[in-house]
């Protein structure tokens, strides 16, 4: 089976241009791009389905989202509504992704909301975090939902026989944490997940659990503060050796380890996030995006639909729709 | 003058060794550390109260300070209420020197909650993070009180002359973020402070504001995922370099640097959070302190009560008290 990916060739700050070319490394005989974008985009050859407008990053998601209908974000978006691709990628607003796939490709009956599930390159192998964003208000109802999302996405794309679930907190005690948490605590208890308790942020790059829960708005502290310091060291590392003539030899010496490293921590590897609870697939990728990001995203989307992470999740979270109120 | 510091012997993992040895470190003509522990203790010649009981990391915070009157926390804080000693420092349970810190010093009148302010070691100088943990659930006032906390702390220990204040957010966009820091975006745009707006996590360690305000859930979440993303990357790296030989080379060469690195963002160098809001200066250190840790602990506790934060805080936020509700 092919796969069809609807790609957002404007979405992102290197677009069009990374995105066509990730897009290309991507495309094989398991995986056909196809590209939305202004008319005349040289795809090098991938079809193109031309879309007039764009909506840039600091537009309002929702007003932007319904003003554009033919953007390059809502036509790739709409195509998966409209069966006319397997799954869309864009490295284009978070926000608008998430209102547009809530607009056209809607929610699976009995998901409040949608979350999105990050792979974090834990030491311990990857692992996933959800949600890393697509709600800064969350009710400990979904905190449970994400908790079966992110099982299923840890099943059925880490391949984890029997994930561990942890419920992110400030503190690995039961009585430790917000409101929220402590709510959410007791619904995962009854759950009939594996849920292994609270687990610090401080042990996110360890890979204490494999899916670690949490609302967007903590979710996306956490992520970003990892992101930020990893960041700041590496740099910082790099200013330190360049500093000195022995740190610069130094610097030569563990060049392989160090890549070795950066490429373990290197958000791209993975390349972009689900949104999921949808009706179809979407991929949220990285606001800079390079081709690698890119083509990882596609693969990552690709994956998702062999695996029909949709349709197993829309066939397990509805039985917990009784218990759940909205 | 000379600065009494109330010091919990028995507060910490490395306790009471390492704390002793951090006090007898710090001891000097301006500071008199006067241990709270058992009989008997070794003091190597400081001043010592009796106290014969104990509070454990994980005993209920407010349970074992009302049942623990005679614990060494519990007594060393109550010193300071007392006026036997200007400032407290325990390594111990966060939760229960917070209970006895509002239990025996009290609020300063007109403060909603105290608040957790932690120095960042950020990579254009020192910052500070309020609340990273005190109170799990807040309010957009309390958030607005936590910025000129975190300000005045700012000014007198930080010695920054006009604090940048950023509020911590989910994006830089001032619609970006939950209901909680919506609203209190709005009250600090009022404030009378130097607000520059929300800040993301991801600049936590480069520094981009002075003052960073957010609530203690996520404060906490972000400031583990700091200090937990350091050492698992300074751990990782040092692995890579030790498989192979060109590696361990390399690590020889590259340590000065390295270690420089590692000094700078240890979170040790502060060795201590103020607990500001009451009418008493208390300094929790890290559970795992060592005794530099503690000797620093000990000096910044000094230092607040040198630059009288506590008396600084009581003269500026009681004129809020009108405007804020409870």
């Amino acid at each position: 089976m092919t796969v069809r990916v609807a790609v957002d060739a404007l979405g992102g700050d290197r677009a069009p241009d990374e995105i066509v070319a990730g897009a290309l490394d991507a495309s094989s005989p398991g995986i056909a791009p196809i590209l939305f974008g202004p008319a005349g985009l040289d795809t090098h050859g991938l079809p193109l389905v031309e879309a007039p407008d764009v909506i840039e990053m600091d537009d309002h998601p929702v007003e932007s989202v319904r003003a554009l209908p033919d953007s390059t974000l809502v036509r790739a978006v709409r195509a998966v509504a409209d069966g006319e691709a397997d799954t869309v990628v864009s490295a284009g607003s978070t926000g608008a992704m998430l209102a547009a796939s809530l607009l056209h490709i809607r929610r699976v009956p009995g998901v409040h909301r949608p979350g999105i599930a990050v792979v974090l390159p834990a030491r311990k192998g990857p692992s996933v975090l959800i949600d890393s964003g697509a709600n800064a208000d969350a009710r400990p109802e979904h905190l449970l939902q994400f908790a079966h999302m992110g099982a299923i996405f840890a099943r059925e794309i880490l391949e984890l026989t029997d994930p561990a679930i942890g419920l992110l907190s400030i503190g690995e005690e039961d009585e430790k944490g917000s409101q929220l948490t402590l709510d959410a605590h007791a619904l995962l208890r009854e759950s009939g997940l594996r849920f292994v308790g609270n687990t610090e942020s401080r042990g996110l790059l360890e890979g204490e659990c494999d899916v670690v829960v949490t609302d967007g708005f903590t979710g996306n502290v956490a992520l970003k503060a990892l992101e930020g310091t990893i960041r700041t060291i590496l740099d910082a590392l790099r200013r330190e050796l360049e500093s000195s003539f022995r740190g610069k030899l130094g610097g030569l010496l563990i060049r392989p380890a160090a890549r070795h490293l950066r490429e373990r921590l290197d958000p791209e590897t993975y390349g972009g996030a689900y949104l999921l609870g949808l009706r179809g697939l979407a991929v949220i990728a990285h606001g800079n995006s390079s081709r690698r990001a890119i083509s990882n995203a596609i693969r990552l989307a690709a994956r998702g639909v062999d695996h029909d992470v949709v349709g197993r999740l829309a066939a397990r979270l509805p039985e917990r729709r009784a218990s759940a109120t909205v």
